[in-house]
């Protein structure tokens, strides 16, 4: 039977782990944030009020020419159909060039907001989208409207003790100071109905890598959200960053990213924690990196996931050690 | 056998006549005028040096729901089908609102800017679009590269006999004084070749009506079109505006605006010139008219073409003048 997977996240993490669980079903559901308030995004949410395209469109443009997909249209549709997969998927990721009032809009990020726009919501545009240019798969907000970040940050002052709170994804991820915990504007948001019932009804639900308070964390912080997590029986698998990102998570060990969204995440149960090989340290280090796996009963699964020489998570790789983590446990 | 039609015009003009056409066949290719400088065009043109894609888009939409294609729509695809396809053009179509970079720009000359963009030819990524969106037909720029309007203009001056230069659509279509004349800018552009095999292939050629300096006399300027409506064997039909426009043809008599094409058209033959019943008076001055008619080689051919009331014409009446054209014309 098909595996449905839902994958939460957002930005190239996401990208990464679209394209990753593609090649083990075509039933996969992007659940993406919506707090982005930087670069085309926010010029868009500013201008016209709308969610923030610029992730769900790079969602949507995995979900179209991840490799796993275009074998699958090539099949059904030939190669000619391939080549017009990857010719959309560019038109959808090109950005306007020079200096002028669309200097850096991708065309996709326009395209979403005024379907979205017509059609009046969000989700809708994007289920369209799918459906003319024949893309399996859903992409899906985090929330029906737009959020805003907003985080306690430490060592801005002279005094550390005093923390100061920074609102937007932006200057939350270029602070200097140390990011504390993250809330979201407003507070409480509405989930999206279908990515409720996207995370019910899943096989599997993986959440990481990516920015980790502005991408991942922020899946935690609807109330809904969370809700649905902790009631899904489904397989649950976190990917850890392959480094600290400067600004948001500077420094920061494995562990120190584990505890940071089990303090965002109350109850929350998860399967396994994956983590690349070269982030292990050996010895003690490592049991501390079990008992903050063991925060959410999950087992730390260490593997090679890695571009090599890169802090980038290889698809073929993920693929292969989530099909393993899944085989592993339907055989025990 | 189906008839094969191009239809050669600009801007609301040929979004009318085209919707009128598709009655008569599918195979209606669309040649359009791309010497726009106003708007949402103007403003493409200027910020990234694209064909204005306004007139082109609003053709594909002509072209994608007219109530005949829409039918043919259901027909093959059912009436799911046919609600998508309206969503699609109203998409095209939505313009941008607010006072931001974005306000008045449509979606749809933002996709075909990107898209032309990626392609690196508008015209493939015309033919693209009609493809993915399932719309017969096909849509084509008059000219490869974007075309400036140039007109001598009298009345400017406190001496009639001086005549003035006046560049740019919108300035045109807006001075107050008299057009005498126009050129286009650079002088012989470069014809799009599928319009001149689609001109030459054609059953039936198509010319007006529209914005009779800006959109109609354009088509005869680019040179190796007109040589290639001069060499196609097609049946020819010019429609006359049914009132002046303000600004490009005030005050202008049916008979002035085929001496004015004339002027700019050597040795075009036309076979029929149709004129709404309301714009023809009596007597005398309408042997002028058949006699500026003549200027063509064509007949003169008087019916009832518009929406009553308005100076708009009623495509379901232009079809069936059309058709009766033609039937007498292939029983002579």
């Amino acid at each position: 039977m098909t595996m449905r997977i839902a994958a939460l996240g957002g930005g190239h993490g996401l990208y990464a782990t679209l394209t990753a669980m593609r090649y083990l079903s075509p039933e996969v559901t992007a659940v993406v944030t919506v707090a982005d308030d930087g670069g085309s995004s926010g010029r868009l949410r500013a201008e016209l009020g709308v969610i923030p395209p610029g992730d769900l469109r790079m969602a949507f443009a995995a979900l179209m020419c991840a490799p796993a997909a275009l074998a699958d249209v090539e099949q059904r549709s030939g190669p000619d159909a391939v080549r017009r997969h990857q010719l959309w998927a560019e038109t959808f990721q090109h950005r306007f060039g020079g200096y002028g009032a669309l200097a850096g809009h991708p065309v996709g990020n326009l395209l979403l907001s005024g379907l979205g726009e017509v059609l009046g919501d969000p989700i809708a545009g994007l289920d369209e989208l799918m459906r003319v240019f024949d893309v399996d798969g859903r992409v899906l907000p985090m929330s029906t409207v737009p959020l805003q970040i907003e985080a306690d940050v430490s060592g801005l002052e002279s005094d550390p003790r005093i923390s100061r709170v920074i609102r937007g994804q932006v200057a939350v991820a270029t602070t200097p100071g140390k990011v504390r915990r993250v809330r979201l504007m407003p507070p409480d948001p509405p989930a999206a109905p279908p990515a409720l019932a996207a995370i019910e009804q899943a096989d599997l639900v993986v959440l990481g890598p990516g920015s980790w308070f502005s991408s991942v964390i922020p899946h935690v912080l609807v109330p809904e959200q969370l809700e649905a997590l902790r009631r899904s029986d489904s397989r649950k698998i976190l990917f850890v960053n392959l480094a600290p990102e400067p600004g948001e998570t500077p420094g920061f060990s494995v562990e120190r990213h584990l505890h940071v969204l089990h303090a965002h995440a109350d109850r929350l149960r998860i399967d396994h924690v994956v983590v690349d090989e070269s982030s292990v340290p050996a010895g003690r280090e490592r049991e501390h990196l079990e008992r903050a796996a063991g925060l959410f009963g999950a087992t730390l699964d260490v593997g090679d996931v890695a571009v090599p020489g890169r802090h980038v998570h290889d698809p073929v790789k993920v693929a292969a050690l989530v099909n393993q983590l899944c085989d592993r446990e339907l055989n025990r």
